[in-house]
């Protein structure tokens, strides 16, 4: 006979004191809440850049974690304590270096959802709701940014995510006998000399090799050169290589320039290569109606990459793939155990199929949430301030004798520098950074050390920008003491 | 003469209207820690897999995103009437399919601050609290595991992505020219035939192919047979193919079988291959004293991954990457452009450099909100307790004649059958899936469909188990008639 399940006397969970009581998790669910409402409102007071030195928190905590539980409290007085100090805030309205980012009020509540709900969206049964948003959400954005109804939207973590399966996809339609023989082709991959750094990622670590990327030159303003993307192109046809894929970008990181992705089209039909438009950062702008223009030539695109997580005020991370050929990114990533294999409904998507990871969080409520309390009226004018701020930052600049402003600033982020030496320029970045009054970053241009300003927190103000502009121009009044 | 930044009439920042108020996230982030406090309590009330039809939410929802912005209290009743009904309960207690998992309230309070701050831990500099918290929390869980002090740690999104970071630096260890070069040895990779896809995945998406995985037999526990191993290494070094990377499960997805790490560990220091252990689910055991020897022999391995996400009480997405080999990973994944190079030292880990992602989510956090809150004994005895109650279950299966228990069960997971014909099987999963009642999942193993039943929510019960088993039988009885 059976046991009775009913019978034993182990019914009381031994499992169940351990959990989180909800009165519990209310009372501090409540203290949580207020202190990110404070720290929004306070996130001025911090120094942007945090100021602990390397090993400081490391050393601060203890080797060993407790063997029995710690009250919540305690917790939550070391995050205070011995975290905060630790942050460099990415949300402070004066982090102006990488490209500034806000995780806005919706989205901060949405991830606590998320949390709860802790789905899994790998297949539609799994989770209907992340499935069906995400399309839904993508379908949004999409209009939002005007492209094509025929594009298909999948999320993953980050744009370095996305270009790998961007370049993934685009190897398959080129060779696809790859996923079952491995890489053996001489694909060439082409991008300009100011993309970003994860498609070259991509490309090594699908196998493609450093060697066969291709660094198109650049024009006076920073965007790849169609002469010479045709060229490298011809040279390596006549070589024998295989080209396959480029990539146009929208908003470069280094410079925010803007490859001219009609004749990059043009190209990639005329030889065949799948054509990715990275608009990581700056694709995002085409929400505003005037800077729809920026995507001109997308439309002709094999793939696309916008993050929300940038420029459209959600919490890192969520990345948007878009794509006109789902069949065959589904081709390059599909692997089906039994275990996941479902009953097939044309209208119940799998996402899983069209990405490498197995696990997806439930980013699209995030995107859900921002795009409904923004709207598209205050997103779009967002972007448009800080576009305008950008460029009264970069007269003020122009205006300075002491400065120069190096390349076009069409988006939100100048490049500028002193005109001094590289050492002057390090100097005077290192130290507005140390003030805690701003957070600035540098890139190498044309061999000189070039100082990286860009505009992109929902909560900067005009007042923010010049502000750290006479922070600037201060610190360099210092240095020629 | 500069303009003078304070005397614009601009100095009111337009974007300042479209900030969330604090005292309005004040008042929304109650009303979300309210709901999540309720929602957990109350979960059980739901159906654990959603009873909604494909297309449904798509169909409810607008297909335009709103110019004007909406108020939030729009936003969450829509949550709560359109979102949640097309939700299957992860965090429910008799969610049972799959491995089962947990977000607790320490973790989704972690998420919530995570979200607020928004720091991407790419580089110490940009995060330096991220990444410090990342290897105290993850020196900490290593000593939970057992596993030696040389393990370096690094967090990723999921264990899809981390079998990926393996086999790359597996790669880049048997063939250093790779990076540069291009994928072009006849590589080959050994797995379990009940190895995880996300293995199969990897290697395809490497470029490796899935022609170069091999999947060995496994003995008649579900375990990998060290000597089908090696005379699959032989055979393929024979036929002058180059073995460089297996991979031994401690706990398979299927089954929760677990290879012989040792043996598996021997054969691979002997042919020169890169040993990772897939820990994912069953790894996370090991901080059951009495379980550690599960991962026996991982001391040898060069990579092995945990997902606190999975048994651990972190929402996802959190797995977790152990290497002795970091300079390997490293040299595998890492690209430094200009604008994110810094100033040397050797305390200060870049963490970009150790993966595929540039974007990295505070993720340590939530771990080690988690590890303080219950403490090594509230998380080990959880553990303990569900691998009790899966014995128990099992013994409850093999009592009812008319049902078997199809493999050994050594952690929590069960898969049996009902004595009758797949389609009976079927229909006896379907039935108790639609019933609300819990949510289970099958398998194919040796022809025939099981059904798995797998324990692993911190609410769960030895009554939840209980119902479940009855709600089965009784179910079973419906099939006879």
């Amino acid at each position: 006979m059976p046991p009775e399940p009913s019978a034993s006397p182990q019914t009381e969970a031994p499992a169940e004191g351990a959990v989180m009581p909800p009165e519990e998790f209310r009372r501090y669910g409540y203290q949580v809440i207020d202190w990110i409402a404070d720290y929004m409102r306070q996130v001025r007071d911090y120094p942007v850049l945090a100021r602990t030195r390397p090993g400081e928190l490391l050393d601060s905590l203890p080797p060993f974690a407790p063997e029995a539980g710690e009250p919540m409290d305690l917790i939550l007085n070391d995050f205070q304590k011995l975290i905060l100090p630790a942050i460099t805030h990415w949300n402070h309205p004066r982090f102006h270096a990488y490209f500034s980012v806000s995780s806005s009020g919706p989205g901060i509540l949405a991830e606590a959802l998320i949390a709860a709900l802790n789905v899994n969206g790998m297949l539609w049964k799994s989770a209907p709701a992340c499935t069906e948003l995400e399309q839904t959400a993508l379908g949004w954005l999409r209009q939002w940014l005007g492209l094509p109804e025929s594009f298909f939207g999948v999320i993953h973590d980050t744009a370095s995510s996305n270009a790998l399966h961007a370049i993934a996809a685009a190897r398959h339609l080129a060779d696809p006998e790859a996923r079952r023989r491995g890489h053996a082709l001489p694909l060439t991959l082409y991008v300009s000399e100011h993309a970003h750094s994860s498609l070259e990622k991509g490309a090594l670590v699908l196998g493609v090799g450093q060697d066969n990327v291709r660094k198109i030159q650049v024009d006076s303003e920073f965007r790849m050169r169609p002469d010479a993307l045709r060229d490298a192109i011809e040279a390596d046809l006549a070589a024998g290589k295989k080209p396959f894929f480029a990539c146009a970008t929208v908003g470069t990181t280094s410079v925010t320039s803007v490859d001219p992705v009609p004749a990059i089209a043009d190209l990639a039909e005329r030889y065949g290569l799948w054509l990715h438009v990275d608009g990581a950062y700056g694709g995002t702008a085409a929400i505003v109606p005037e800077f729809r223009c920026l995507l001109a030539g997308a439309d002709r695109a094999d793939s696309i990459v916008v993050n929300p997580h940038k420029w459209l005020l959600c919490p890192i991370d969520i990345s948007v793939l878009y794509t006109r050929r789902p069949d065959v990114l589904r081709g390059a990533f599909s692997v089906v155990p039994e275990y996941l294999r479902t009953q097939e409904d044309p209208r119940a998507l799998n996402l899983m199929d069209y990405g490498l990871p197995l696990g997806r969080r439930f980013r699209a409520l995030k995107l859900w949430f921002v795009m409904r309390y923004f709207g598209h009226e205050r997103a779009a004018a967002m972007i448009r301030t800080h576009v305008d701020w950008a460029r009264e930052f970069a007269a003020w600049v122009e205006a300075d004798s002491r400065f120069e402003v190096v390349a076009p600033a069409p988006l939100s982020l100048v490049c500028f520098r002193y005109r001094g030496s590289d050492e002057q320029n390090r100097r005077l970045m290192d130290a507005v950074n140390a003030s805690g009054a701003a957070y600035l970053s540098h890139n190498v241009m044309a061999g000189r050390f070039v100082i990286r300003f860009a505009i992109g927190n929902l909560q900067t103000t005009r007042d923010d920008i010049a502000e750290v502009w006479r922070a600037i121009q201060q610190t360099a009044a210092g240095l020629q003491e």
